[in-house]
């Protein structure tokens, strides 16, 4: 297979990125200075070559700890369990969150023969047992099916630790628009509704 | 930086690449087993240090010349001109087309400083008076103003050689729809109409 062939193919292997954008990536590619695909050649081996995961929360490092575990200004009386690595990401850029985190890796599918022994839920477990001062758990798993079953699974789970649990929000997102809004997420917002302050 | 952000960065180069599609491009190579993203490091580093140009029709290309100019069973007496290599792989895909390639390298845009100067063009005249057999040349630039300036500026200049000079159909595309079509294709699609044979 031809060099362009190649890396078009391997384009496509990517979420979101069909063979028409691969193609599109390749050629884009070929007009750039050597030094520019080298550049991202070696971005691509740094992600493999110095990437590991933290040994406490999970999350994506290059240190063991990582940064968010070891950072002496955070707050390890709140974990906040996500369910992958990429949520850490969204929820940091908040800036509205100063706890530590819990990676699980996934959330429960047992179809797809995913059930508590394969995410990191004894880690979890362990982790709130061993002395440390967490206080709160906030359940972030996804707003889907299999996240709200892996939230009530986690709940179950954590209530002989006695921690306080609490789980994100769900309800219509900001900016949205009610008209266009699907009817789970409609009545969700409706039976979360909230008090006025006068 | 991190591996993670360099990496995150690099993707965010390219088009059609945000930021929010590059993470989630670098999180999904992250959790890929490390020979994946090896391969597609390899892939990127491929394309930089084995691909060059044809020096005959200036497309991309492991040898010079290109295996499309090697190809015996191609007709020299036909020639493709386009404005980039990445136009050549759409055209070989419809498998319409068994002549010869020429890219240009682009447009003129003299607003960019993109004379003819920064163009192949004087490369596709020697190309046609140093003894080819060309007999057509198909201009095949794109369907913008800078790809109708520049063929009108291609068949003044091709003029003098004798060969005879085509330009690809404009029009509706196939499967449009007429209604949602903007109105300068129309007007193309009305004024190159064609008589139906009975």
């Amino acid at each position: 297979m031809s060099a362009i062939d190649e890396l078009t193919a391997e384009f496509a292997k990517l979420p979101g990125i069909g063979r028409k954008t691969a193609t599109r990536l390749t050629y884009h590619l070929l007009k750039q200075p050597r030094a520019t695909v080298v550049q991202l050649a070696r971005a691509v081996q740094g992600v493999a070559d110095r990437v590991g995961s933290c040994s406490a929360c999970g999350n994506y490092s290059e240190s063991d700890p990582c940064v968010l575990c070891l950072d002496p200004k955070r707050d390890p009386r709140v974990l906040c369990v996500v369910e992958e690595a990429f949520d850490i990401e969204a929820i940091e850029q908040t800036g509205e969150f100063r706890g530590l985190y819990h990676v699980l890796g996934g959330h429960l599918s047992p179809l797809d023969g995913i059930g508590p022994d394969e995410l990191r839920i004894g880690a979890l477990t362990e982790r709130l047992n061993n002395g440390t001062r967490v206080e709160e758990v906030i359940v972030a798993t996804n707003p889907s099916m299999e996240g709200e079953v892996t939230a009530t699974y986690l709940r179950g789970v954590l209530a002989p630790v006695g921690v306080r649990i609490t789980r994100i929000a769900l309800g219509l997102p900001v900016g949205g628009d009610l008209g266009y809004a699907d009817k789970v997420t409609i009545a969700q917002a409706l039976s979360a509704r909230r008090e006025m302050s006068a």
